[in-house]
């Protein structure tokens, strides 16, 4: 299947980059059922080290096997599939071949209380090439006073990422000392994450859905001012879609916590209203029994392919 | 003696990883009394470092001579034998011909008081190669506000080491300000480390036998909503190796401090039991007479076989 | 199996090298049906490079197949198997865990012609640390006008060998311009070639059988003075033990072509009377029907075992 | 003068070190009055750095001058003279040649107050071999909250060392928040020092003479139960060789502050009585008159050499 | 023994060497029978590499070991031993720490006819290094049109050996093309010789005892316009010291082929009066039985003792 003209166009906007990383970035759009559409429905399972194995994979224990969640990708027709070193060293031998893999390069467990959250570099560009990965993927806590220590960190990880032909799927995750509990999917505070994330570099952005909430009250004048509507969902998210270059880097969206069906094919709905490329979508996912997970991921790709 | 089926099934989990590496996991189950079982038992002597030597060694005083403990290894059977730099040096040019060498990386005195405890690296990936070890060994402290320091220093060792053909045992032993006394061996604790050190990239995972007690109110939750299991140690233990992706990953137990024989055995049968790969008996073996060492690990290594 | 007397004596004289390279030396002499004795089999398949498929394998056609030698040098109870990169890289993953592998680190075709013959380099260290080698292999050609060509590479070689843990077995075959097609295996000249190789810091060396024949007229000179015994093949084989390093250092003799049994038999006898270590047998095994190679195979073993 | 039998067994406990490295140890051993004994007394003179010029030199004025302090080594016929870079700079260009020296790599001012002392890397190994040095010296201050460091600058210096055939000697301190001021020399700390600098890979450990005195509460109990004898300093002593891999890692015994020639030479009695392998005495040498010095220098010698 | 005013003066023509340069030198020359001195008796044996070993050690059979000969410079009482890199490895670890040692860093064999002839490197400063040694050796054949070649390798090696403080020993052996066989020991091209070894940088030169011929030219005229009296070899010997940077580079001469014993103290005794700093006495000494070995040792060391 030949590049379509939307990934032709989306690829444009990276022409600073090397062909080599708009390869990989060509490789997830043109993968899995969205393939040539320039959306993309990405499977992330790195709650085993987030939140402990318990609560990630007993809702389903079958999600205990790494092999679980790489097969669901496939079946499901994901564009990738991302995760943290162990999980993808368990199957890149297998799926390195037809699954677009994004290794994590930096996780955060939540045993040590930190007031200042911020991701351990766990993982390494070498890592994902001699895995076989189509990118690699990084978290930052914007709002936490160690962001410097992971901004740094990227710096070198995506020069390094960039110099051998690998994209990077930038995680941001606005939370720590700096914000309120709220301001963490406040509307202007995901802007704002979107905007620092285009700005590091990142190829591919992923925020959380943005609340009707403003954090900051120099943001709060500016919104009032101009009257930036923020009553719905896609009218956040094309916010943040704006704030990503205007739209020039590919924004997704993550679906956070599990819920039900019917509310997570609303949200959906409205994501992809907003304008945003799609969406990355692990709890809903894998913690539902694999034949439920299979209908809700056909669901949410079928929204995106006729949105 | 050629590969057994078990060991060449244990081997295909770990298909990312380069044929040096797998050779060296399967020298280590080749080797000893469980050679081609699938199961380990390993002698660790660290505790001089970490504990002082009057109270590591003194209970049995041969223990000070550094060779006492690479011939126990030996002449019991076991599957290696870890130790840090010194330990390693005084013996490497007898024994690492025929007993699989394993170099702690890290350790960690007892002398200064240490709120977010850390372990220092004291010795490299080169010495591991020069001195002929199957392995290398490492220690992390998951629920430390030090442990992105730890995590990230295992990140480069790795690296390294499985670029020279070198598998990496990890010692995950939670603890620090994030968590109780109580949680440091704590099931949802216990299966939390397995988890994050399979992420981490280990080959082995090293983790105290857990207690029926959970930490984290919100593994409780998920805990009791599912049921699962933590009355009996071999309950525990069976959870833990779910946690290390399914049982993909070699997980084996520590012993802890010493004690009688008869309490030793019983909870060798539980661990084993409970799906375990194996134990890691240190202090329980160097610091009885010889004769009675030989004759327990004998008997630990005897319950695995059977099991 | 412990190390023996006689390994620990072998050993003994390589107390320059470290822990770790001994310990490849030991692990070599520890496999197979000659474990412990001191005594060396290895099955070399390099001939597919150097003569050209057809000629190495049609004989035997199941020898296209790479999997095919390091089954035989399993089944055979060699010490070990040695080849180039391409053949190693086919059956690492499966046998490095139990099969000693020696990769052949410079190889010759037979398509160009060179009045000055030299091999190129075309495996690295880094190749044998990834493939789980015991050693690295290596061929000079005294004689050549390319020689200190092959001697600096191998400086090098041999230098970042020995810092990983690495031995070196160099295949040492006088031939080029310097020296007539009989001085090619003159038993003046195959002594040269054993010092040499000695001096190079080779640990193991093969040679080929030398013949009755003096090349060199200095050399005559000494022979005659002294009467040096060269009528029997195990009175030439004892002159070239005594080249390397008088018996201090391995050295172990090639079969060449392929011949009858009985004739093998023979020459592997006066070998082994001679004082070598072992032979390396390549065309004369893998070109033999399984059964017969084999049932050699075990013959010359045998003959090794009781001498 | 060749090897002695007592200097040949203790090389041989070093086993897995190169001939680079055992040449240098044997070097020291081999070197003053004490040749062949395996006994050293070392003279250091790093207090300038220490505890500044004036309460070092003061006393006998003539030690402002660093030559003084190389001839009175030579004098006294030491095993070897130890200082910091610039010390040895200002002789080695004379002294080189046959007085073994040792390049302290790390020394601390007293001008910073620190709650948790660090020593600064002040010399590089390669100042050691372009001045000629026998080995190199460097200090842990187990206690620190900053030992880490040190041991993990240790960690990269001492590999390096040992690669270009330089041993290392370990002066361990042990202060720091993490123990009392009596604690610093209680008897279980220094052999805990010792233990800790032998697994680091230090070839000659260096400790304060330990007083009876037990820090760690779990250790008293250990020492108690087991009646590790502590009442004489040659008692305490001998806890602390034990430490040092039941003797078979090179221990030696600081002088600490001066004192009167009565005092000293009973206390070094009862050091030799315990089984040292030595002392290093520096402000008790070097701030007495010459005469004085090299009286008691030989006093000190004497008492080794008849031990 | 402190160094004596004759070492320390030729020590300070080397005034712009590091400390560690120099002390190795001295470490040569207060090694041995003539410590002190200022003279040098090394015993060099590279023949079995440069001739073959039939040639080398048939005559004298003990020596195809190679703890013969180390042994024999021990008891001789030379100052230095020097071998290629095979000879030094096979000793290092016994002999190092009380023998300086002295690795030929290139060798050439007789197996390869070559008009211009060149050495291969086949050691490292590395290997020096780590094998305890006190010097590098290499060889150059003014003469050959390979020549530099072997004059651009040096610069790196002679370099790269200064800034790991080891001196450079010189063999100087005109030959190849450019000059005549006779010319090969012409006291014009001995000279010149010398004088390209001192401005190449080498601390210690050695070249073949000059004969009465003179091969150039131009040479021959100022040798004639001057009246450069060449008729003694001490005359001889005389320009070539004065060669030697007027005698401030030492420069010692090689015996030859083996010989009578009255001719060879003939020769020593006028290189001696001719101001030659020693001899190298290879095949003179390790092709004689060893007691006879040992007394025409003595006997040259005693020459150079009472010059």
């Amino acid at each position: 299947m030949p590049l379509t003209d939307r990934v032709k166009q989306i690829l444009s906007w990276y022409g600073s980059d090397s062909p080599g990383v708009r390869a990989n970035l060509a490789r997830m759009m043109m993968h899995g059922t969205l393939a040539g559409t320039g959306k993309m429905v990405i499977l992330p399972v790195d709650q085993g080290f987030e939140h402990g194995p318990a609560r990630s994979f007993q809702p389903n224990p079958d999600g205990y096997d790494p092999e679980y969640h790489a097969q669901l990708a496939v079946d499901a027709g994901c564009n990738a599939y991302a995760a943290p070193l162990g999980f993808l060293e368990s199957v890149a031998d297998k799926y390195a071949g037809h699954l677009p893999l994004i290794l994590k390069l930096n996780n955060s467990d939540t045993l040590a209380k930190m007031d200042q959250p911020c991701s351990a570099v766990t993982g390494s560009v070498d890592d994902a090439l001699r895995l076989g990965c189509a990118a690699i993927g990084y978290t930052i806590y914007p709002g936490s006073g160690a962001r410097n220590v992971m901004y740094e960190n990227l710096r070198e990880l995506i020069l390094e990422a960039k110099s051998v032909g690998l994209p990077t799927i930038l995680w941001a995750y606005p939370r720590g000392a700096g914000i309120s509990k709220d301001g963490e999917t406040a509307v202007d505070i995901c802007g704002y994450a979107a905007q620092i994330s285009a700005q590091l570099g990142a190829h591919v952005i992923k925020i959380k859905p943005p609340k009707d909430f403003i954090e900051q009250a120099e943001a709060k004048k500016v919104f009032e001012k101009y009257n930036i509507p923020t009553k719905t969902l896609s009218d956040r998210v094309k916010h943040c879609v704006q704030s990503a270059f205007n739209g020039k880097r590919i924004i997704i969206f993550s679906g956070g916590e599990s819920k039900g069906t019917d509310e997570v094919l609303a949200e959906i709905k409205e994501i992809a209203k907003g304008g945003a490329f799609g969406s990355i979508m692990g709890r809903n996912a894998f913690q539902r029994p694999r034949q439920e997970a299979l209908k809700l991921l056909a669901d949410v790709i079928n929204i995106y392919k006729s949105s």
